[in-house]
C-alpha cells in the first residue's frame, strides 16, 4: 500500500522550482522504501488541445533520509506554464495518481485540477551568483584579527567621537591589519572575505551603529577600507560586509533626535513602537519604552517599513557598493526586519552591482526568504548543529547524520542549497573546537565535511590556528598569530583547493557508507569528476575500501582501513 | 507509535500565523487517530534568561480529514518573537518532542533549535478587511446582464472606435442596465457587486483591453459608472471591478506602437518576449513572436516587471478608486504576473483606499499570494470542484466531501479562509446547474453550502433564475429576466440573510454527520450562536435528529427525517 500520509509535494516551493526559464525540478517525498516507482506527468497549462497533452518522466530516487525517500526529476521544459501530476506505485503494486493534494484513480478532469507551475517568470528565478557558489569564505571579526602583519596589539582603547561619545575597542584590530594579512588568507586558498561590522559604532563588536557612512575611526579610515577592497579584488578576492539595519545605537543621530525632541522629532517614525517621551533607561535591566534588538536598551529597533528609513539604508547600501566596491552584504537579524525593506534593499544593491549578494542572518530554515526577491543565501547554522552532534559530541551515528544532511540539503531548491553559507563557527557561538572538547581531530573531520559538502564553506578567523572558547570574549579572542605552525593550516589549504573542484561546488551528493557507527563516506560527482570523501568519527578503526582515483589527502588510511579519526579524499577524472 | 512520517508543521505558513500583533495560531497535522495529545511549548525567542522559559498550551483536535487530524491552538502571546516546540503523545503511549523537523527525546539544546516565529511584524499581518468577510457577492458579466429594468436587448453591436477599430457586443448589456436592477440584486440580499471587465475593449467579454481609463463606450459612459458606484454605496453595497493586467489587446496603443516602430518604440519594454519586427499574425493558429495570454495572438502579454508598466497600472488602479470610488479589484490571470507588480499595485490601492481589497484569479491553492503583501483573497475554484463532485455528480460520499472541505479550509490561515471568494459558477466555467444535469435540487443544496460554509459566497448572475449552459456562449447567456418567478430567488434571499449571521461569517466549522452516503450536516458556531445545516444529497430519505434551535429554512424535513435532496438550517442563540 502507498503510505498516503507520508506523501508530500508543495507547489512553488523546494518541491517545484525553476532553475532557468526553460528548466525545472520537481520533487516528491514519500515514506522510506514505500514507492517502487514515481512518475511525473507534465503538460502545457495552456495547451490549445483539450485534454492537455501530458508527457511522462520517470523520477529518480535522489536521496534517502531515515524516514523519507526523495524522488526528483530535473528537465528542460518546452512550456513556461506547466501543469503536472504524479503517478505513484508502491513496492507491493498499488498504483495511484496524486494531484492537488488528492489521491485519485483517474487523471484530473480539467487542467485546473493538476498541480500548477503557473509561469516561469524570468524576474523571479532564484539564481545565486556564480561567484558566491564558487567562494571559500574567511570570516573576520575586525576588532580581534590584526593590527599589523601577523600581529594584533591586544590593547583596548577609548577614542573620543562626536557629541562627547566614546568609541571602544577591546583588542585593537584594524583595517590595515586585515590588509597586511591578505597574503596569509589568500595563501590558505580563501577567495572571499566576510567582515563583521566595520562602520562607526560604540562597542568593540560594532553592532551598535552610530554612523553608517564611515569606517569606524578606531578601525581606520575610509581610504584604508577602499584600499583593502581594491587590493582584495586585485588578488581575485571578494569582500562582504556586515549590515546592521534591524537596530542602531541609542546614540544614533536619529534616535538622539527623538530623545531630544520627542513627538516633534522629524525622526519619530524611524523607530518601532516608541512611547513618548523617549527616555534612555539608566538600568540595564529596565525594559525601555521602545522596541529593541532583544531587550538591549542601547540598541533601539528601527522602523524598517518606513519608506524614509528604507531610502536611507538603500543609500547606505549603494554607498558601500559604489564608492567602496564591496561585493555584497551579510545582513544582521534579517528575520526580524520586514520583507519589504529587504526587497527594496536588494533592488538598490543589484542596481549598483548586478552580481552583489545578500546573505541573511537567519538561523532556522529560511525558505520564505530565499525565493529570489530577498536573499541569495542565509547563514547555515543548522549545518553547524548537525556537525556538532556528529563530529563534536558524537551523539549521532553516521546514518543519523546522513539523514539530517539530506533533510538540510532538500529543504531548499538545489541552486539555493549550493549557495548556503555553511559554517562551524561565527562571532555568535562557542568555537567548534570547544564543542569538540578541544579534540582537534574532531574539528578536522568537520572541516573536511565543511569543504566538501554542498554549500559555501565559511571559516571563522583563527579556527585554522586552533582557537577555542566558550563565552563571547573567548570565542572572539585575539587572533592566535603566535600559535606554533601546525599542519592544520596546511589541511585548510588542501581543502580550499579541493573545494574549487566543480564536482564539489555543484555535483551530486551520494552516500557510500552511513551506518550505525562513525564511519561516513560520500561522493560528490558531476559528469567529469567524482570526489569521494570518508571520515571516521570515533577511536575505532574501520574497514573502508579504497575508492578509485587519486588520493588527494588522507590521515590514517592504509590497507583499506581508516583509523580512528582518520579521513581520506579521492578524486577520479571520469573523462580524460 | 507516533506515525512520524505523517507529522507536518511548516513555520511561517498556514501552520503558524499571527492573527494580530499579540495573537497567533499554531497548527500541526498528524495521521488520523494517531495522537492522543499534542502540546505546544512556547517561549520568548529573546528571553533574557537561559534556557528560554517555556509555557505549555494544550492543542485541540480542531478538524479531521480522512487521512489526517489537525491540532490547533490560538493564543494571546506576550512576546512578539516566539520560539516553540511540540510534545506529541500517541494513543499507545509513545511520547516525543518535535522541533526543527526533528523528533527528539530532549528539549532543544539552544533557543535557535526551536521552531521560530521570528517577529510578528505589524506591516505583515495578513488581515482581510472586515467588509469583505461580511460580503455576499453578486457577479455580473456586463454584456449579458441588462440593458434596462428587468430586461436585456439581446442584440449585438459593432461600434466604431478610434483608429478605425470596432468595439463589439454580443447581448447588449450596459452599465445603466446594472444600475436599474440594483434593487433586484439588493432585494436578494447581496451587498457587493463584482463586475467582469467594463473598460474599453474590442470583444464582448472585454478581456482584450484597449483603454484602461474609460468605461467601454458600448457599455455606457464614465458618468454612468460613477452613478452606479455611488448609488450602490448609498444602498450599502460595495463594488469590485475586474483588472486585466497580464495582457492587453493587440490594438492597445503601446502594442500598436511597437508594431509600428519596432525596436525604436518607446514601449518596446512594455511587452514580454517581443521579437522584432513585431507582426500581428493573420492566422489564429500561428504562434506569434511575442508572449500572449495562453497562445491568443490578440492578447499580447505585458511586461509587468517593467517599472514604467507598474507605474502605468498603478495609475489605472488609483484612477478607478479615487475618481469612481470602486472598493477593490478582482485580478485576472494573477498567477502569471510577477509578484513585484502585485505588491506595488496593492500599495497604490491601499494608499487610495485603506480598505480596498485585491482578489486574485488563482484557481489552485494560492497560499504564497495570500501572505498580506499581494492579495486578500483568491477565487476559490477548489470550492466549486469539491461541490461538483459531491452535490452535482454525487461521486463523493459525505465523508469524502467533508475531508476535502477540511483540507480546503486548513490550507490557509483562518482569517484568509474566511475571505476566500467561494463560487459555484463564474464566466469561465460551465453553469453548475449543467454540472447537476439540470437538477435544480442539487444546485440548491450546493447553494445552501455556499452560503453557510467559511468564505465569502459569490453567485454568478442568473444562477438564481436557473440559467444553465455548458459552453462559453451558453453559460454567458442573456440574463433570464423572463424566467417565470420561482422559489429559487426566495431561497437565495433566505440564504443571504442567514449568511449575515456572525456565526456563519467567522464561527467554527464542525461536522455533525458525514458518513458513507449523501447526508451531510455541520455546525457553524461562535460564542453566541450555533447554526446547524443539514443537506441530503441523493434520492433516499435519511434519518436526521432535529437539532435544537429555531428552524430557519428547510425543505423535506419532518419527523427527524430528511427526504431525498432535502435540507434544513437551524439557529440557536446560545446566550439570551
Amino acid at each position: 500500500m502507498i503510505d498516503r500520509q507520508a506523501i508530500t509535494h508543495i507547489p512553488l516551493s523546494q518541491y517545484a522550482f525553476a532553475n532557468s526559464v526553460s528548466n525545472m525540478t520537481i520533487r516528491l517525498r514519500a515514506a522510506r522504501g514505500n514507492l517502487s516507482r514515481c512518475t511525473l506527468w507534465y503538460g502545457d497549462r495552456v495547451c490549445p488541445r483539450d485534454p492537455v497533452e501530458v508527457t511522462p518522466l520517470p523520477m529518480e530516487k535522489a536521496a534517502e533520509e531515515i524516514l523519507f525517500d526523495w524522488f526528483e526529476v530535473t528537465f528542460d521544459t518546452p512550456y513556461n506554464r506547466v501543469c503536472y501530476y504524479f503517478e505513484l506505485e508502491s513496492r507491493d503494486g498499488e498504483k495511484i495518481l496524486y494531484y492537488a493534494d488528492l489521491f485519485e484513480q483517474e487523471p484530473p478532469k480539467t487542467r485546473s485540477e493538476f498541480y500548477q507551475y503557473p509561469f516561469i517568470r524570468r524576474e523571479e528565478l532564484a539564481v545565486v551568483p556564480e561567484w558566491l557558489r564558487c567562494s571559500v569564505v574567511y570570516n573576520i571579526f575586525p576588532d580581534s584579527f590584526a593590527s599589523g602583519k601577523r600581529c594584533i596589539s591586544g590593547e583596548s582603547s577609548q577614542m573620543p567621537w562626536e557629541r562627547g561619545l566614546t568609541l571602544n575597542t577591546r583588542l585593537g584590530g584594524t583595517i590595515r591589519g586585515i590588509l597586511e594579512n591578505l597574503d596569509y588568507i589568500q595563501d590558505m586558498g580563501f577567495n572571499c572575505l566576510y567582515l563583521n561590522p566595520i562602520f562607526t559604532a560604540g562597542e568593540y563588536h560594532r553592532y551598535d551603529l552610530l554612523d553608517y557612512f564611515h569606517v569606524s575611526p578606531n578601525l581606520g579610515t575610509d581610504e584604508n577600507f577602499l584600499e583593502l577592497v581594491d587590493t582584495a579584488h586585485e588578488k581575485g578576492m571578494r569582500v562582504l560586509v556586515d549590515g546592521v539595519f534591524n537596530h542602531c545605537s541609542w546614540q544614533f543621530f536619529a534616535f538622539d533626535d527623538v530623545v531630544k525632541n520627542g513627538e516633534n522629532s522629524r525622526y519619530r517614525d524611524w523607530f518601532y513602537d516608541l512611547t513618548f517621551p523617549v527616555v534612555r533607561p539608566k538600568d540595564p535591566g529596565e525594559i525601555p519604552g521602545y522596541a529593541c534588538f532583544a531587550y538591549e536598551r542601547k540598541m533601539p529597533k528601527l522602523n524598517s517599513s518606513n519608506p524614509e528609513v528604507q531610502a536611507y539604508f538603500q543609500k547606505v547600501c549603494t554607498h558601500w557598493i559604489t564608492r567602496f566596491h564591496v561585493d555584497g552584504w551579510r545582513l544582521d537579524v534579517a528575520n526580524e526586519v520586514d520583507r519589504d525593506f529587504w526587497r527594496g534593499f536588494r533592488r538598490a544593491a543589484l542596481q549598483a552591482k548586478p552580481d552583489a549578494v545578500m546573505i541573511g542572518e537567519i538561523w532556522e530554515s529560511s525558505e520564505s526568504w530565499l525565493r529570489g526577491d530577498m536573499f541569495d543565501s542565509t547563514m547555515n547554522y543548522d549545518f553547524r548543529k548537525h556537525c556538532r552532534d556528529f563530529f563534536a559530541t558524537g551523539e549521532l551515528t553516521a546514518r543519523q547524520f546522513h539523514s539530517r544532511v539530506i533533510q538540510m540539503l532538500y529543504r531548499y531548491p538545489t541552486g539555493i542549497t549550493q549557495g548556503q553559507l555553511n559554517l562551524l563557527d561565527s562571532h555568535d557561538v562557542s568555537r567548534f573546537l570547544t564543542e569538540c572538547g578541544g579534540d582537534v581531530r574532531r574539528l578536522n573531520l568537520a572541516e573536511v565535511f565543511l569543504f566538501t559538502a554542498p554549500g559555501v564553506p565559511c571559516l571563522f578567523y583563527g579556527d585554522e590556528l586552533g582557537i577555542s572558547g566558550k563565552e563571547e570574549f573567548a570565542f572572539r579572542q585575539a587572533m592566535a598569530w603566535d600559535a606554533p605552525p601546525r599542519d592544520h593550516r596546511c589541511l585548510i589549504r588542501k581543502l580550499t583547493t579541493l573545494r574549487k573542484e566543480e564536482a564539489v561546488i555543484s555535483g551530486g551528493y551520494r552516500p557510500l557508507v552511513a551506518g550505525e557507527n562513525g564511519l561516513y563516506a560520500y561522493t560528490r560527482q558531476n559528469d567529469d569528476t567524482a570526489v569521494t570523501v570518508a571520515v571516521n568519527v570515533g577511536e575505532n578503526a574501520a574497514a573502508f575500501c579504497c575508492p578509485k582515483g587519486e588520493e588527494l589527502l588522507s590521515r590514517g588510511f592504509s590497507d583499506d582501513t581508516l583509523e580512528g579519526f582518520g579521513f581520506g579524499v579521492w578524486l577520479e577524472r571520469l573523462k580524460p
